[in-house]
């Protein structure tokens, strides 16, 4: 209730700030009996961890998870997870300059007037470092839902800046620093350079996708699954807008296209994104989503005091020119999370209903 | 946590189905001692109520509103406000064909898999219908907010179909049934019209914002006041985009561009769409929400029936040919759920914080 | 959050004043698929209702429930359940003298305090009659615990004043106005008689009982069936103390003789009262509360006015000289609610656990 | 809502298992500004704590606490509170015969069928061990409130097995090993040194107090304050009953002498243990618990192994022979947690109420 724990069933009570000791997260509601490692959480935090490229804050920390609670003899007991991340690489420089003003487009100034005190260390709170438990949280839930319905998360970018990024393949996420699904970056490579060396910073949109989804999770009225997954996505750092399915795209078609169609061999297409009446239908979830450029750059900005004067701000220090970049992989791990609490709520309340009717078949794209 | 339940603090709990005795809400956690009656709740439910032009559901309801409990001598007591209204225009139709089928892009697919059993009669729980309660608890909360802060809240309509609606004032908004900011909307009235020919249906865009916003409302980590936005918009039935500020324009702007200034004399420009960091700063919210069309149209449509057999379905009765047109005063409501909400959630864990700034005045528009 | 909604899972939402038009509840969370309809309700609202015995309030309501939502075709469907009950005994009497002063031991001071405002009508908000939605919503839980499990809920009277009541048999509950588990309640009628003779109240002991309980029950920390438990009782109008099992003779017990002993046949004992480590064993659940004496009575109190002057207070109109009289299907009724809500939490996490271990039977009273 | 959360807005969110590396808590919805250090936390940690004398378990274990996040400069900022303690003197004993059995009166068979998994070492997550961050996230809330209202928290014990122990002052409690109200404690020392040498363990009864109340705090229907206290102390390991005010007293009592008469000076007694109608008074909390004894015994019990065969169970180890020793300053802090909860409860819905009348003084103890 007071706005550090993610779900309902599947709970995600994140802690820590960016350049205290530690941060980390407690998972309570994990089922029992799975088998769970450090090494299956590792694997996604490596994937959003800084430092891997030049396009990414040069902080240096390894984010090495380490397992306190709930695991005995390699299996998850039901009871709480907690997982701690120690911070290594905080820097002891003078905040003081941060301390007393506030950066444009960052949350310095809300966190002052709400709170009358903030840690400026780094952004304190508000850093995008404390989606490292997130991830963390979001690779049980995986594994969870990989396991009992084969549902898969995967996620890459679609534009960065101005720049559109046309869809190739999945398999060429992997193995480029942008997660774009291209075999060549070399275009966005020099664009970044270019931006990075002007000392600003630019948006970015990424799609996210789960395939293999069980049908029926959702709740219809106001807990829905497109809601939570708006609440997910738009509650990550820097995210201005979410899209499911047709998105915007919507307004302009008519109901003679926009409604998918069903045949016994499965949905004609998927303007649904997977979610109609806030319920998954099986059609795979396809999420958009748009992240702002950071606030943190280089060029001097107007801007007040924690006086109400006016002053110039600079931000120096290791800063993501694109935050987008490092996006897909907890973008995914929010989706997971909000597929898992669904599936934990659903069985709750209705078991295993058995309608007679399979599912049918998420052949379509959009 | 069962779903039918809105926010935390200001708790909305909904009940009803379109063709049901009655639909309503409990609103738990009303502040005591203000004054309260039905006349307050029931101009926001004018306003929303279908049968008031050609271009909405003909269904004929009053939408009377009672207040069962919680008000004492016209004035609230602190204890649950119940909210009542009879459906009076239930059609004792046959709902057997509708019962034996899925339509495309309709939420009865999903429904009959989730719960094994559906009410047809309408759409039961699915229905728009049910938004009304939604608008009951949201007059509450704006009049509240209101008399606090100063805050209020309005939609307009800003797209219809493919066609673009420009803003011209705020005053137009309740002189047409658009809920258009136009002088002039005889072209959208000539393009309703032939939808409505055609049989088929278009889907809407609106913008939302509420002025007079206190500072500091949202929590910082997952119950951000963005996230909890996006899923109060994105859960009202047939939103399918939610966009904050600049939303997916933020991709392609700069980090010098996006961030807004901030002044003595105010923010110089508003693409935080007034939050930063999941708080609220001041400036005015503003949001946009993209409506997809009504699934619910008589032409024929491919589908299956609930054996999973090929059939074709035809929507005959009373819906809407854009269900975007009587959002407006829905997503106001909603959008004032959210703020009511963290305004109680702030002051319980802040009190009356005093961090000496005065909150800046929130001058610029995007 | 409120304070208004009982559960996590199974989430009933209470509203209504004693002399308001209305009391009712929204249970959110019901399985679908069950057969309800009033006359499942009605049966346990009839046990509870006031004017059925000289021993209770005269007021006469019949306390009809009327379901306004989530149910079709004589089924759940997995929606809101809302029940709605009209008063219509309310009395149109003078309460300037009760809306003045307090009544020692009375919730009006606590009341008054905490809202600034309270509705005096019949003790308002505070009324026992609030009760009546509780018992209706544990009417449903009792239904499909009952189809699931076998689970049974009953309770009795032990006590009254200072008189205790021998247990003979349940059979003799429903026998008489007292819920005594005795033949021949002469005694008590006699007792109570003088009592209200005299313009007094008195309290009442009684013993709650749950038999058929599925075994795994209860979250282990927190959350626990027993903590739960507590809560559930303790929150019951007018109970001042609650025991599980072997309670406050647990004290002087020695280790070896409290544990219960397991055998293959079952246990040996009961002093666990059917919970260990916060975790139903399949023994039955055995609960006793303690019922004080009621604070609206004819006899002349000291105590202050709402301006903190000294005053003599004198309660008229239709009171329970023992409100421990109808305790018994309330009681049945939330500790039904509690096993109801801890069975779809533990079904979602736990799903169906197969230890391989048969539930050993829960063969043995304390 | 997965059991291992307590509270709604001063949430405390548990992990750690007796032998696992750490146990701690994370605290979200504390106020921001409050000055906080680990020592603040260490002073209650250290009463709790094991092998302070012989009559309890012989672990040997600092409790020393570190605070990972939610502290800037010596103050609390109002983001989450991570408390660790890193668990020191686990044995790498043989617990192969423990996780094959189940102790009577223990909660492994229940862990057991409800997980199908259990951690056996030192009773893994059910150990009492698991108070000890409970015990510190309830010296923050005593902090606050003690900055806030005055309000103070203490605890004696009553009983020990069947000795009674008289109430002589609050003074002597802190100078004795039993939390005793008594300056000679000789007579309970003698008592517990036999039962130890029988290898035996006993109950205790506790009476916790709270001073300093705020008027007002708890919700009426079912989080009421009582209800709240029940569900806090029944949830603490080995708690059988729970009583409030005059408990069990109250059910011979007649109204006349149980209701506390209200004068200008104060309430006249303190039968209702501080709370009416679910909200409190302003008189002290009065509670009073019973504790059964350990269940962990050298003497040989009958029972069953997992496979249903009858086995005969011994518990080796350092165990508690009467975990009713250690309970006051877990039970103070448990209280402070429901009256922290319920303050920043009452602050959000009602502000600062003023209703004109000053709270009367709570002159009299009952």
């Amino acid at each position: 209730m007071s706005g550090n724990t993610f779900g309902t069933l599947f709970c995600v009570t994140n802690f820590g700030e960016s350049h205290g000791p530690a941060i980390g997260c407690v998972i309570d509601g994990c089922p029992p009996g799975m088998e769970l490692s450090e090494a299956d959480i590792q694997r996604d935090l490596d994937r959003r961890r800084p430092g891997t490229s030049k396009f990414v804050t040069q902080r240096n920390e390894p984010d090495a998870v380490e397992i306190l609670s709930g695991v005995y003899e390699g299996r998850t007991t039901g009871t709480p997870i907690a997982l701690l991340i120690r911070n290594t690489d905080q820097r002891s420089k003078d905040y003081s300059n941060i301390a007393q003003s506030f950066r444009p487009g960052h949350a310095d100034y809300a966190y002052f007037q709400k709170y009358g005190i903030r840690d400026p260390r780094g952004g304190g709170r508000s850093s995008a470092r404390l989606t490292a438990p997130t991830v963390a949280a979001g690779a049980v839930a995986k594994k969870w839902l990989k396991e009992k319905f084969g549902t898969q998360f995967r996620a890459c970018m679609t534009q960065v800046g101005e720049l559109d990024i046309p869809f190739e393949s999945w398999e060429h996420v992997p193995h480029n620093p942008f997660f774009a699904p291209v075999s060549d970056v070399s275009r966005y490579e020099e664009y970044m350079e270019q931006l990075r060396k002007s000392g600003d910073s630019c948006g970015a949109a990424l799609r996210i996708q789960a395939s293999g989804m069980p049908v029926g999770l959702g709740q219809p009225l106001y807990d829905r699954l497109d809601a939570d997954i708006a609440y997910a996505m738009m509650g990550l750092n820097a995210v201005k807008a979410v899209e499911i399915g047709a998105g915007f795209d919507s307004v302009a078609q008519r109901g003679t296209t926009h409604g998918d169609s069903l045949s016994p061999e499965g949905f004609r297409s998927n303007n649904a994104g997977g979610i109609v009446g806030g319920i998954s239908t099986g059609q795979d979830l396809e999420v958009r989503i748009a992240v702002k450029p950071t606030s943190s750059i280089i060029k001097p900005r107007e801007s007040i005091d924690v006086h109400g004067q006016s002053t110039e701000v600079i931000t120096k220090g290791r800063h993501d020119p694109c935050v987008g970049i490092r996006a897909a992989p907890i973008a995914e791990a929010l989706l997971a999370l909000v597929v898992m609490d669904h599936a934990l709520r659903h069985r709750a309340q209705c078991g295993d209903v058995d309608t007679g009717l399979l599912p049918i078949p998420a052949s379509a794209s959009r």
